[in-house]
C-alpha cells in the first residue's frame, strides 16, 4: 500500500518538474484528497500553488483541509481574493475555524475579510469555546428537521439543504432551538409510508454533549456508541452544533499519544516527531529526567548509609541493579495495565479493592517464581559456574527474599498510584513507569539492606 | 455522565428485583443498546433471560451483539428454538460469525442448525479467513448497485434492500462480482437529475483492502481516510464484503492496548483487566520479568569485575542507581516516542538518518544539562550539605561524564532498536523500555567504570 503510494508520489513530482500539467490533472482527479494533501508535504513552496491550481474544484477544498498548516499558509498568501473566497465557500465551518486558529494574524484578517457573514459568525462561535472542548471541535452546519414534517418532506429538505453539510446521515429534529429528537437518513429511506411524520419515527433518547464537555470525553463516547455524529448543546439545552466521527477519531489518536508520552516520562506534545524541533524535544524530556535524577539522591543516601554492610559483604553490590531493575519492571507492568484500563473506562474507583487484591495475588505468584529461579541461577551460574566464592547460601537467600518482597511492593505501588491520581483528578498516565521506578528503587534498597542486616548481621 | 448512568443501572436492578416489569419495559425502550448491554454484566445468570425478554424487539438484537460472551451463552442456552431463530434473523453476519467463534461447540451446533442457509453460508465465509485479517472482520451484507441504474432506481433499490444491511450510506457498484465504483447515499440524494446513471456519478478511484490484509492495516486506513466503510476484495479482485468504521475503531483500540502492553513489558492480552484471571496476568507478565532478571547477570558480572575499583572509591557505588535510572529513562523516552511515531505511520525507514541525527542533538542537550546540574547537586548537597568527604572533584567529574555519555548511548539505543525491529518486520513495541533498560544498564556501568579507571586510576 505505502510502497505503491510512494511510486505515485514520485510520478507526480516528476510530472510537475517536467510540466506535464494536463496529464497531472488527470492523475490528481483519480486520487483521494487525503493522499493529495500528503504530496504537498514534499513540495517546495514555489510548487505548492502550482499543484493546487491543477486540482479539480470538488477535491481542492477537501485536500486543503487535510494539509499541514505551512502549506495552507503558502497557499492563502498566494491566492487572489477570488480564489480565497471560493475556497472559503467550500470549507466546513470547523475546518475554517481551525485554519483561523493556526494562521498568523495577517492571514487571519484576510480570511475573515473574505468570508461570508454566516461563515464569520460560525467561526466566531466555534472559537469562543475553550480549547479541547466539544464546542471547539464541533461544526455548526447540520441538517435540521421539524417534528411535523413528513418523511417525504424531510427527504426533500435534505436534498435541498445537504450540499453544505458535513454529514446528512443524521438529522436533528428541533423546535425553536431545542433538540427534540434524531432521525437518520436510513430511518427515513426505509420508512414504508412517505406520509409518516418525523415526530413518529424520531429517536427521543438523545445522547448529547455540552459545549464545555472535554474532547477526550466526547471521543470516548464515539468509541463506545459507534455514532456518526453527536449533537452539542449549550448550557440552556439549545442545539448549537455537531461533532462528527472523523474529528472524534483524531482526538482519540491525539489523547492516546499523550497518554503514551506521559507514560514514557515526557511532557505531551501536539506536534509529530519529525515536525518537532530538537529544542522542543529537549524541553519535553528534560523536566522528568532532572526530577528523577534529583530524586535518586535518596537511593544514593541509602547506599551510602549501608556502605559498611556492602564492604563486609562485597557480593551484595553486584545484585543491586538486578533487584532495582526487576522491581522497576514489575511496577511498570502494573501501572501501565491500570493506566490503560482507566483510560478505556474499564475501571472505576470502587474497583480499587478488587484491583489491589488481584495485584497482590499476581505479585505473590510472580515474586515466588522469580525468587526461586533467581536462587537457582545465583547458585548455579554465579557461584558454581563463575566461581564467585563470596556468594554463600545466606547471601543468595537475602537477594531472593528481597526480590520477592520488592516485586510485591512494586506491583502495589504501580497499581495504587494511577488510581490515586485519578481520585485527585490528575491524569493517571503521569504516575507511570519513571515515577514509580524512583519510588520502587528506594523501597527495594531498603528491603535489601534490611534482609542483609537480619540474615547476615551486617 | 457515568454517575448518571450508575443511577439508571441501580434503578433498573431494583425494578427487576421488585418485579415492576411493565415500567421496566418503558425505561428500557428509551435506552441505548450499548448501555443496556452494560447492565447485563451486573446481572445474575437467572436474571439474564428475564431482562432480555423485556427488551423491545428492535433493540434486543443490537443489545445482544454488544454483550459479553458469558451473558450471550446464558441467553442462547435459555432460548426456545423460535427465539433463537428470530434473534439470528436480526443479527448482522459479522456479529453472528463472532458469536460462533466464541461459543462452545454445543452452542455453535444449535446456532448453525437454526440459522438460515444464507446466514450459514455468510458465517462460514467469514470464518474461513485468518484471525485478525480483513476477511474475518468484514460483514457480507452490503448494498450493491449496477452501473446502468438511474439515481431514482438506485434509491428505490436501497429502500428495498436496506433493511438487513449494516450500512446503506455507501453503496457498491458491481458487474458480475467485480467492483466498479462507489456511490454514497449523499451523492444519490444530492444529485439534481433523477435520471442520471450511477456510472456517471460513481467514484472509480476505489480504495479497497484484500481479504488477507492485516486488521491493523485496515484500521489505520479508516483513521487516515475517515471512511464509513471499506470494501474487501478477494485475490481475484471480486468484492466479498465490507468493513465498517465501528469495527475498525474497536480494532484501533485493541491494537493500541497491545502496543501499550508490549511497551510495559508484558505479553498482550485480549481480555480486559477485570476479566483476566490472576493466572492469566501472571502468564503475561512473568516471561519478561524472568528474561530481564537473567539478563541482569551481565550487570552483576560487570560490577563484580570492578569490585576493586568500588572498594577503593566507595563513593562510586552510591551513584550506580542514579546513573542506571537516568539512562533507562532517557532510553525509554526515545523508544516510546519512536514506537508511537512508527505505529501512527509518521516514520519510515528512510527517515532513520534524520531520526538518529535528531536524537543525537537532543541527547547532547539533555546530557549536558543533566551533567551540569548533577555536578552542582553532588557538590552542594552530597558533599557540602551531607558532608560526604569521600566525594572529591574527580569523583564528581567521573559521575557526570558517565551520565552525559550514558544519556547519549541510551537515546541512540532507544531510537535505533524500534526502527531495527520494524526493519526485521517485528512489532517495534517489543523493543520497549524494559528491554532497552537492560542494555542501557550494562552500557552505563561500563562507561562509568571506564571513566573511573581513566580519571581516578582505579
Amino acid at each position: 500500500m505505502t510502497e505503491r503510494f510512494e511510486i505515485v508520489e514520485k510520478t507526480i513530482l516528476s510530472m510537475l518538474e517536467s510540466k506535464k500539467y494536463l496529464a497531472l490533472r488527470d492523475v490528481l482527479s483519480t486520487m483521494n484528497p487525503v493522499d493529495i494533501a500528503e504530496i504537498f508535504v514534499e513540495l517546495e513552496p514555489r510548487q505548492i500553488p502550482l499543484l493546487f491550481r491543477l486540482l479539480p474544484k470538488e477535491i481542492a477544498a477537501e485536500a486543503f483541509s487535510e494539509m499541514e498548516s505551512d502549506a495552507q499558509e503558502v497557499l492563502i498568501q498566494g491566492f487572489s481574493d477570488n480564489e480565497l473566497k471560493s475556497l472559503l465557500d467550500e470549507l466546513y465551518a470547523d475546518d475554517a475555524a481551525e485554519l483561523v486558529e493556526e494562521m498568523p494574524a495577517s492571514v487571519v484578517k484576510r480570511i475573515l475579510r473574505h468570508a461570508t457573514p454566516e461563515m464569520r459568525r460560525d467561526i466566531n462561535q466555534i472559537l469562543r469555546y475553550p480549547e479541547n472542548s466539544a464546542g471547539s471541535l464541533m461544526t455548526t452546519e447540520y441538517v435540521t428537521l421539524r417534528p411535523q414534517m413528513t418523511v417525504e418532506e424531510s427527504i426533500l429538505r435534505i436534498r435541498r439543504q445537504g450540499v453544505d453539510k458535513e454529514t446528512i446521515y443524521t438529522c436533528y429534529v428541533t423546535q425553536g432551538r431545542k433538540l427534540l429528537g434524531i432521525v437518520t437518513v436510513k430511518d427515513l429511506l426505509l420508512c414504508d409510508d412517505d406520509e409518516t411524520k418525523v415526530a413518529d419515527i424520531m429517536l427521543t433518547n438523545i445522547i448529547s454533549v455540552n459545549t464545555h464537555t472535554d474532547q477526550e470525553e466526547v471521543a470516548k463516547m464515539f468509541a463506545k456508541y459507534n455514532f456518526l455524529a453527536l449533537p452539542v448543546v449549550d448550557m440552556e439545552s439549545r442545539m448549537v452544533g455537531i461533532v462528527t466521527f472523523d474529528d472524534a477519531m483524531d482526538v482519540l489518536e491525539e489523547e492516546t499519544t499523550e497518554d503514551i508520552e506521559l507514560m514514557g516520562g515526557m511532557l505531551p506534545s501536539e506536534k509529530t516527531y519529525l515536525k518537532s524541533s530538537v529544542w522542543e524535544l529537549f524541553k519535553n524530556r528534560i523536566p522528568w529526567l532532572l526530577l528523577l535524577m534529583i530524586s535518586a539522591t535518596f537511593t544514593g543516601m541509602i547506599i551510602t548509609s549501608f556502605e559498611g554492610a556492602l564492604a563486609a559483604q562485597a557480593a551484595l553490590t553486584a545484585y543491586i541493579p538486578m533487584l532495582m531493575g526487576t522491581g522497576g519492571n514489575s511496577g511498570s507492568q502494573s501501572s501501565v495495565t491500570i493506566i490503560r484500563a482507566l483510560s478505556l473506562g474499564e475501571l472505576d474507583w470502587d474497583d480499587l479493592p478488587r484491583v489491589i487484591w488481584k495485584e497482590i495475588r499476581t505479585a505473590v505468584l510472580c515474586g515466588v517464581v522469580l525468587a526461586v529461579v533467581c536462587f537457582g541461577k545465583i547458585w548455579l551460574i554465579d557461584r558454581m559456574l563463575l566461581g564467585n566464592t563470596q556468594i554463600t547460601l545466606m547471601v543468595d537467600a537475602v537477594v531472593c527474599l528481597a526480590l520477592a518482597v520488592t516485586v510485591l511492593a512494586a506491583k502495589l505501588v504501580g497499581a495504587a498510584l494511577p488510581i490515586g491520581a485519578k481520585l485527585l483528578r490528575l491524569d493517571p498516565a503521569v504516575m507511570a513507569s519513571p515515577f514509580i521506578t524512583s519510588i520502587v528503587d528506594a523501597l527495594s534498597l531498603l528491603v535489601y539492606f534490611l534482609f542483609a542486616h537480619m540474615l547476615l548481621g551486617v
